[in-house]
């Protein structure tokens, strides 16, 4: 058979069970590897821009008596994987957790086999061993977001070809799925920029305005923090040469969601270069707006404790301290006990934000 | 003028103006009346089968020293409200917020004019004075809700009407937006039935097996406890004679999540004859599944002292606590300390959660 690209997830967990069978017949002990994914072996890339796993490796063997539950474990999780791939049905990592308790029965407790504990970071030892994204092995994750614009989504779907013009879905957008890679392909993106807006209440008035048409971009919220499916669309229409604006408040919360666009997180530094979009620019808002719109500044809210901590913590992040225009932003945030929410943009005109926006753009005002 | 459906609620809004201005010229106390949202003032209309407010009045007067405060934010509220009308903008009650901290200058600190602590019941306070919903005044509330099945809408938005084919959202589905009810069309609904599923999971599963063409019935899915635009739309489509079954986990929150749906909340008892569906039925999942599906007596998993309380809680609801059926779910919960994910029915297989709900369906075995 020839090895199609469907074939492929299929086949590596065919070969994880062909190694391990002839390690059982050769009488080694059945084994696998894996990168570890602690916080000391995330390491920034400073010349791709993201955040990715060092070298480090982890070996899971199963004659090793504290690892070999979970080695079984997650021989059981590539088992049913391999069966979602054959029946072509998808599920969740929550689907995935019952089929394990009820084949491997006899009551195992939740507390013993609970998914937060003990199945996601298995599944991520076989992504990560594998060389697949969960997506692939037919587990959907959360997924959030929404998109309005001048692109096209084919999406092959009970055995039709589904075409989605992302001009014509009115108030709504076009729901972000969890899996944008497979059976699925996004054409005719016409668009000249992808901007990325914190609040979905924001997309909306954006939207209303038909901003994406006037502008010509595609605009996308992650309806706060971005989905695993949101992250690797905008890395996706940014390999296409979209250049990729994120506007947010100016806050811990949302400094958080864009330096998670762009250089990805440290929990899923395993898939860092799959769902980092390094060339993302910071549209805003910023303190520096503070500067530059007077009303702003009786606009402004009380920082929390959190954001403050959050800020000090981010100035010494090597990805984020390094640029100057951040330290000033983080500093006066730190210094002015005050943050800017977006929605703020709203106060003299409802409109106002469309123009901030434009300006920002043309006048090339954005952080790196 | 005609008086135009379009135009009604900027007329509502101008009556209150003119009344006011009356009132000062003929100098007598600017005040207007709206019910009473204490809990005390909630009733259900067991004829109706939903909660609502009852009779009790309150008025807000202007010369009172403790209510002119608040009557002059209210009026400030229903002119920012008159102009989005006007200008046919819609924002959300944040980007209000802000307006109004704009216009109202003098650096009204977070903390006196807090959109959570004031601005929201003064809202509700013009939706009841009124009679009009926050939606029509072009206050879009939060959306979430996922929707497919046989049939259309028609969006009226940007000047175009744009039509949605709902057998044609793919893996996405239709998103739900805040407001149903204005420039928006549901035509050609063919389906048969209405199922809401609690969780997006298990919508993308079941949207997967193409459950909604295969039975021809509207896949709706509320993500969680389900928002006002969805609850609306719920309402609409039992309107228009649709069976609507709800299926969510068998627990606290899954129950809230149906009760909301069938006989609305204490919260939007204001807005319930629009929003409740009284004629919904309970699908499962149900402790009663316990006895005649075997294989989910080892998935249950232990109920939490919330689940327990909140069980105990809805026993004493008249409206609850009356139908035998849900007497015996909740005591045996309470008895048991079990409780059950709508999850865990893909245990056997992926697939088998189709056969539970056609079955339960075919059965008649749902709950009041």
């Amino acid at each position: 058979m020839a090895e199609s690209k469907a074939a492929k997830p299929e086949k590596k967990i065919e070969n994880l069970g062909e190694e391990i069978v002839t390690e059982i017949r050769t009488g080694t002990a059945p084994k696998f590897i894996t990168l570890s994914r602690t916080r000391s072996n995330v390491l920034f890339d400073s010349k791709k821009g993201y955040l990715k796993l060092g070298e480090n490796k982890e070996e899971r063997n199963f004659v090793n008596v504290s690892q070999s539950k979970r080695f079984m474990q997650t021989i059981a999780i590539a088992s049913k994987c391999h069966r979602f791939i054959r029946e072509n049905l998808h599920t969740t990592i929550r689907g995935l957790f019952y089929q394990l308790k009820f084949s491997l029965g006899e009551d195992i407790d939740e507390n013993v086999f609970s998914e937060q504990a003990e199945s996601n970071p298995l599944i991520e030892d076989l992504e990560v061993s594998l060389g697949l994204k969960r997506e692939e092995m037919n587990l959907n994750a959360n997924r959030k977001g929404v998109l309005a614009g001048n692109m096209k989504i084919i999406d092959t779907f009970g055995n039709e070809k589904i075409e989605i013009d992302c001009t014509k879905q009115g108030r709504s957008g076009w729901a972000i799925p969890s899996d944008v890679d497979n059976d699925i392909e996004f054409v005719n993106v016409k668009a000249k920029y992808v901007l990325v807006v914190e609040k979905d209440a924001l997309w909306q008035r954006l939207n209303e305005d038909l901003f994406w048409k006037k502008e010509n971009c595609i605009l996308i919220t992650p309806q706060g923090q971005a989905a695993r499916g949101t992250r690797r669309l905008i890395k996706k229409l940014s390999d296409k040469g979209l250049p990729v604006y994120v506007f947010t408040d100016s806050d811990a919360w949302g400094w958080y969601i864009y330096w998670t666009i762009k250089t990805g997180s440290i929990n899923l530094a395993y898939i860092g270069a799959d769902v980092a979009t390094p060339d993302a620019k910071f549209l805003g808002v910023t303190m520096s707006d503070l500067d530059k719109y007077e009303f702003l500044n009786k606009l402004t809210i009380n920082a929390s404790e959190i954001d403050i901590k959050r800020a000090q913590e981010m100035l010494n992040y090597e990805w984020i301290g390094k640029y100057k225009e951040w330290k000033v932003e983080l500093e006066r945030m730190i210094k002015s006990k005050k943050k800017l929410e977006q929605d703020a943009l709203q106060g003299p005109r409802l409109t106002f934000v469309d123009d901030y926006i434009r300006d920002k753009i043309k006048n090339k005002e954005y952080l790196p």
